[in-house]
């Protein structure tokens, strides 16, 4: 939830990485996980049957909050070094979470 | 991480409820997830476009917690009960959490 009440805004992604950038890729996606203002959840993984595709699974107190994060100086900056490491995107599927363990919501 | 230091079990499924059913189908998959061992984050949400689709995504610190997790008395029985609501299952991915936000990961 956020202040207005308004729904919670998941995402659900993958992307396939340059052939052997996947650990580089991880390492950036990875960097500004804890410093994004109304992100509850934010997951990095591998997927392990194909060794370029990462799965990005997260959940914002709002679709205005991860609109926001896009423009953060330390998003934006590794958003520029992530692009050449990326061969291209897969799912991405907008969701409207409910609710769940693990998701840092302020008392 | 897990004590041995295996990975992380992470998974990404849909399902569809019965029509009318989403709402009591949440409640039930919402039932249980502050008390499973072993899992990190477990987030149940709707899938906005479609009335009757939930989305969960899971993160576990090993397969075998999220294996036994189904075998805990309060899930079983939510299983139970979730069974007849649900018209079927959608994606079910597997993947490899390697970090992020919100991971109730213990110190």
């Amino acid at each position: 939830r956020n202040p207005e009440g308004g729904p919670m805004y998941g995402l659900i992604g993958s992307l396939k990485a340059q052939a052997g950038q996947r650990e580089a890729l991880l390492a950036i996606l990875l960097e500004n996980v804890d410093t994004m203002p109304g992100c509850h959840s934010y997951v990095v993984a591998e997927d392990p049957e194909d060794p370029d595709v990462i799965w990005v699974t997260e959940v914002w107190d709002s679709a205005g909050s991860h609109r926001a994060s896009l423009a953060l100086p330390g998003v934006r900056d590794a958003i520029t070094r992530a692009k050449p490491l990326i061969a291209g995107f897969g799912q991405h599927t907008e969701t409207r979470p409910i609710g769940g363990h693990g998701l840092t919501i302020p008392a």
